[in-house]
Order: C-alpha cells, then structure tokens, then sequence
C-alpha cells in the first residue's frame, strides 16, 4: 500500500496479529515507556502521582484515536468504552510501574486490551469496555491494586489515612492532589461485568520453560506476609565461647531453611525469605538482632493457613530451644482466587484452533484480575517474559505473543458473546 | 595527712592498691577518654590520626609526672623508661580505639602499666619500661597490632602501600603525615625483653560469670577470617516455584548453621557469621546473592586449620547439592599464640597469696602481646568488663579491679626480678 489507511474504521477490521496491529502495540509500548523514564534505567511511574497522571491522559488519547470515549472514576482508573451496552465485556491491566520498573508490566494488557476492544467491538451484542487501573503496584503505599479495589468497594475507608509513602503522604492526600477527593465513592465494578480478562506478563520462567507461548490462569495466588525479629545478643565473636552465645543468625538461619522445606512440602506452595536485616552486621560480632520478611503463597487457601501457622510453632520452637526471644507478626494476608472456568475453556480451544502453543498455569504473583473476580468472573492470559525478569529495566516479551494474546481475547469475547454464558452474569 | 605529698618520689613506693593509686588511674582513665570524644557518643581515636598522637602526647605528659622519659620510635609506639637497663621488663597496651569505643579498651592497660612500672622502678636489678603501642586495632586500615607488628619487623614493608582506610590513605601516608616517614625503620621488640606484660579488659563475660577479678592469659587464638559468595538468581517469590529457584539465602543459611556445628565441635573453637549482605533485599524477590563473611578463632592452629578446610568443603557440597556457585576465600589467617607459663604461674601464686578471685582462660580477641610473644616472653592479665561489653560506649570496667591486677602485675616483676627466669632472656 502507498498510502497507510486513517486510523478507525479501516484499522477496526484488521485482524490483532496483523503487522498494523503489532506496529501500534510496539509503538505504544515504546510512548508508554517515555512517560516516567527513570535518568537510572527503566521507567518509574509510582502508583497515584503525576507520572501515572500522564500515563492515563496517554491513554485517553488511544482511545481518542480509536474514535471512542473515555471517562475517569472516583479513584482515578480510566475506562473507555468501546460499545455501549450492558452487561459487558471488561479487558484492561494497569499503567503504574515499580521504581525502575520494565516496559511491559501493565502497559501491555492495556494496550492489548484496546486492540482487543477494537476489533471486537462492531461484532458484538453486549458492551465492550477497556480499563486501565490506577495504583496496581505497591511499591509506594506497600499495598497493591488500590483502583481496583477501590472501584470493587473493597479497600476498607480507613486504608486512605494509614496507607502513606517514604514522606508520609498518604493515599488519600495523593489521590486528593490529583483531583480524586472521594476516591472510594464509585463501586462500578459488579456483576454488570460479564468476564473481566487481563493480559500480563507472566514474571516467571515457566511458560518459557516449557516453550508456551500464552498462559491460561486459573487461579491467583494467595499472599501471606510475615516478618520475624530474632532478638539474641551482641557478643564479640573472639572472646564468647559458643554455650554462652544468644545467636540472632543461626537462629534466623533455622527458620529460613525451615520455610524453604514448608515451600517444598505442596506443589503449590512457595515460601520465600527475601529480606533479611542483621545488626550490628560486623565480622567480629554475633548478631545481636535479625530480622526476616517472609512471603508465602498459594492457590490453596487451606495450604497457605498451614503454612504460616507451621512456620510461627517452628519459630516458637527454635526459640525456646535456643532460649532466645523470637517475635513474630502477620504483616498481610491476602487469600489466594480461582478464576472463572468458562473463559479459560474458551481461551484454551481458540489457542488449540490456532496451533498455539499454551499451558494453563497459577499466577504466583497478584493482579487486578484477583479483585475484579471478588465481583464479577475474571480471567488472565500470560505471555511469557525473557528470563521471568520483571520490574526491571530488563523486563522484555515479545510483540508478537502479545499480539497472539490479543487475538485470542478477541476471539474469546466473540465466542462468549455467541454462547450462553452463565445467567447471573447476563 | 593535711598535705598531698608531692608526686614523684612519694608516690613511688604506694602499694598499686592505694587510694591514691586508685584515684590516679580513675583520673587518667577520664583524661583519656576526653581525648577524641565522639559527639555519638563513645571514644573514636582511630590508628594514625591525629586523636590517637594527642593520647600519646597525654602519655608522655603522665611520664614526666613521674619524672621519667619517653621517646617515640619510628612507628610512633611511645616508650617510657622507668629503670634503665637490659634485660627489661616491658608492660603496656595501646592508645587508639574503634569508632565510638569505649573508655577501657587500650587506655586501662597503659594507664595500669605506669603505675606498675612506678611502683617496681626502685625495687628491681633490671630495666623497667612502659609501651604505649599505636594502631592496635583494625578500624581503621582493617589490620590490627600495626604499631607492635612494625616495631616486630612483623608487618610486611608492602603492606604500608597496600593497607588503606575508607578515604584511600594508605598506612604508610597516614604515618607520614604525622612525622614518621619510615615506620618500619626501628625494630626494637626482641630478646632484650625478660617479659611483655599486658592488661586489657576481658571483652568477653568468662570472668563475671565465673565471679572471677582476674584472668590469667595461656593463649592467644588466632583468626582465620573467610568471605562466601553464593551467586544463586533473583527471581519473583510468588511467580517461582520451588524447584526452579536458586535461592542463595537458603544456601547461606545451610553454611550459617554448619558454621556453628563446627563451633561447637572443639571446646577452644569458635566460629561466627557476623556480617551478611542479601541482594536485592526485597521481600518479594528470591535472593540472588549473599555474601557472608565469617570468623573462626582457636587457640588450637590445628583445630582452627580443619575448622576452617571443613567449612570449604562444606560450602562446596552446598553448592553441588544446590546447583549454584559458591565463591569461598581466605581473607586473613593469624595463628594462635601461646603464652609464657612462668610468669602466668608466678602471677597465679601472687593472686593466690592475696586471696583475689581469679581464672586462667584463652583470649578469643587479638591483642599485641601476640605479635611481641614472637619475640619475646609475654603474658596478659584479664580484667572483667561488665556484660563482655566492648567496642561500645557503654564500656565498663572497675577500677578497683584494675588497681589489684597492677598490683599483681607490680609483684609478677618482683618476683621475676629476683628468680631465674630462662637464661635466653636475660
């Protein structure tokens, strides 16, 4: 062709894996990673701040392009709609990153939701919405998905006070200062939704492990954080025998292989110690005080109970055995979420139809997806990302899957348009 | 009496364990501690600065109190000569601390050895000088005992080049700059020494748990310091499975508590991870580096030799077991020293005929008198030091323990003046 065709109407009918499509996915990657570029590498556009601000005024603009409207809740999520019509189809991620955060962690499912929507949106029935939530990381106010669960009625009132940042400004001032006084004032999301679906990054090694190149979740993990301080005794490392020490490491250390094995016991478990603080951390001192910070996870809530239950008696018990005091505390306690079973059905045979290669899979990691499916059927599809890298400047997955991905939301919203889908969700 | 008596001649023959004995070394024990006081808090009079020469100007100001002479050599240990005469006693200890250190450490030995040398002085056939060595401990330059390793022809002449502190000031600059450009010039420790005699605080808790007031040093233990490096991957805690990971925390842990097992296998061994560093120290986030660094101490070179070969091999297997690299090195390997007996007998007996509760026990901690022991007869004397605690402001010992062990002292050379102690070293 000499001439590119307008973007709208022509592009509307181009298939998700056509090269136009995958052109506008890299070139939004690309124009989404410009907004908050880090002078240190990667992108930082931290959850409810100017950064994300631009990121979401982005985003109104491809929808613009697309000809279509887009509005702003309460909380600050963006949601374009692409047909009118209730109930609806939801696609979308989120556009706030971690610190020194990758290209592809969020921005990728809502752009791959905005093609999806587009080429969907002439043949249905139903609705055919896009979202982008705001403040999905936790990396500013150390709690994730606070869009999402504040558009589902699930982020409980007094959480915009206490949540605050490194310069204790809180959720609530933060969203304020941007024009969002009342975050918490619009529950939209319920059972209007017929299926909500993600794309995202899977941010592990196993899609790529077996060489699939979609994921199909079927169920989000569940996190339980804790954090233990050992309290022993300083003690100069030359001058105390070993009777007379009150360790703070070795009896941290019991408790970190200890949780590894708890990890080991389910296939669906993983416990991890990914933080550790020693004082006075000096060659030539026993360690006074450890601290550790322990996350577990799991699909199995039951699983997951156990799991930090076994790890506190464990600690009780090497406390007592090496007679010092060891203190421990539940930090947060999300339960894990199986997601809806049709759409990944759906999903699965459109991957088959197509010689896809797909696996379905768990999602360790948390996303928006898990909320929404508080309130409405959701389903993820992963693409893999090079490595399992991610928030990193590193982070890197191919457009092409992406565009697979895509094709395959689209296709799966076309088939659920067609098909009985479950009544409560009509 | 209405009148002090003048210091000098009077005060020479006062027991060491007279009031006014007692007030002196309180006094000069609170002189020295004003010298580099830390607003932290806490003395810091670091190794070849300008803090530690203004001690021993103070030191050579308490010398002609007494009406004696001190020269400096040229690596800017001070030496009083109370009696002249070879062969000599020589008792002391060092004038520099760590950063905020305490009041005792260093500065109760000199202190102490004044006064025993003033008392003994006009009683003695021999030689009786005091030493104030420099640079005792390794705050600074990471190498402790520089003053009595150069005046030991101990201290290899590349190290003054290669030795450096935080700013890049080489030893040998920093020695310079205070009027001592050839530091290894003058190596003065040797067989003209009937006996080195040190006091120091305990910096360990044997003495209090014991109820004891002195220690009787039989060895030294050396150290053998190691650093690990367990290279395992970062990966995401939620989106890794088990068996995909390679943890390096839990590999170190592994290494942590061998490192104890080994410990505790020898009653003379002690071994201990005193500084760890995790990367990147995020909770979420499977550790992908750590590095430890650890410190064994044994008065046995042999127990210490394999303590250390099985704590390789151990680190070895970890890594095999585990499938990731584990880089071990030696990063400095002093041997054990064994102390004179004779006059750790002697001093024995005098505590024994005074009735003054006391112990022989090991030093765990590295002192000068195991670099003058390669040269010469040496012995220490232990003073309690409330809780073992060292290295602290809140250091603490009793300056009535301190005036006993002078006099302890003052009748070790005493005795060993009039009784024939090896030939060699007369």
């Amino acid at each position: 062709m000499a001439v590119e065709p307008e973007q709208g109407a022509d592009a509307k009918v181009a298939s998700p894996r056509s090269d136009q499509v995958r052109d506008r996915i890299r070139a939004r990657l690309s124009q989404a990673a410009g907004i908050g570029s880090d002078p240190r590498g990667g992108v930082t556009r931290l959850a409810y701040t100017e950064e994300e601000r631009a990121a979401h005024r982005v985003f109104a603009e491809w929808v613009a392009e697309d000809g279509q409207d887009c509005t702003t809740d309460a909380a600050g999520n963006s949601i374009a709609t692409y047909r009118e019509g209730t109930p609806y189809f939801l696609a979308g991620s989120h556009l706030d990153t971690v610190v020194q955060g990758g290209a592809y962690d969020g921005a990728a499912g809502v752009i791959s939701a905005l093609e999806a929507a587009r080429a969907v949106a002439d043949d249905t029935d139903h609705g055919v919405r896009v979202v982008a939530f705001a403040g999905e990381e936790g990396a500013r106010f150390g709690r994730p998905n606070l869009g999402s669960a504040l558009a589902a009625g699930l982020l409980e009132p007094e959480a915009l006070s206490r949540l605050s940042d490194a310069d204790d400004i809180t959720l609530g001032d933060a969203a304020d200062a941007l024009g969002f006084p009342a975050p918490a004032a619009d529950t939209w999301l319920g059972p209007e939704i017929i299926c909500f679906i993600e794309l995202h990054i899977e941010q592990g090694r196993q899609l790529e492990t077996g060489a699939a190149r979609i994921g199909l979740v079927d169920a989000i993990a569940g996190s339980v954080r804790l954090r233990f301080e050992f309290r022993g005794r300083s003690d100069h490392s030359g001058a105390t025998p070993m009777p007379m020490r009150s360790d703070a490491l070795t009896a941290a250390s019991e408790l970190v292989l200890y949780a590894e094995r708890v990890g080991r016991q389910y296939r669906s478990t993983v416990a991890t110690v990914g933080k550790v603080q020693v004082q006075p951390n000096n060659v030539t001192t026993v360690p006074g005080v450890v601290r550790l910070w322990l996350d577990i996870r799991d699909v199995d809530a039951d699983h997951q109970r156990l799991a930090a239950r076994s790890i506190f008696e464990r600690a009780r018990d090497i406390g007592e055995e090496r007679g010092i005091t060891i203190v421990g505390e539940v930090i947060s306690d999300q339960p894990p979420v199986v997601l809806e079973a049709w759409p990944r059905v759906i999903a699965h045979q459109e991957c088959a139809a197509r010689g896809l290669p797909h696996r379905v899979l768990s999602s360790g990691a948390g996303h928006d997806a898990a909320i929404v499916a508080r309130r409405a059927p959701a389903t993820m599809l992963f693409v893999p990302c090079v490595e399992g890298i991610s928030h990193s400047p590193a982070e890197l997955a191919s457009v092409e899957d992406i565009a697979a991905a895509t094709e395959i939301i689209a296709a799966t919203i076309r088939r659920a348009d067609r098909l009985a889908v479950p009544a409560r969700h009509r």
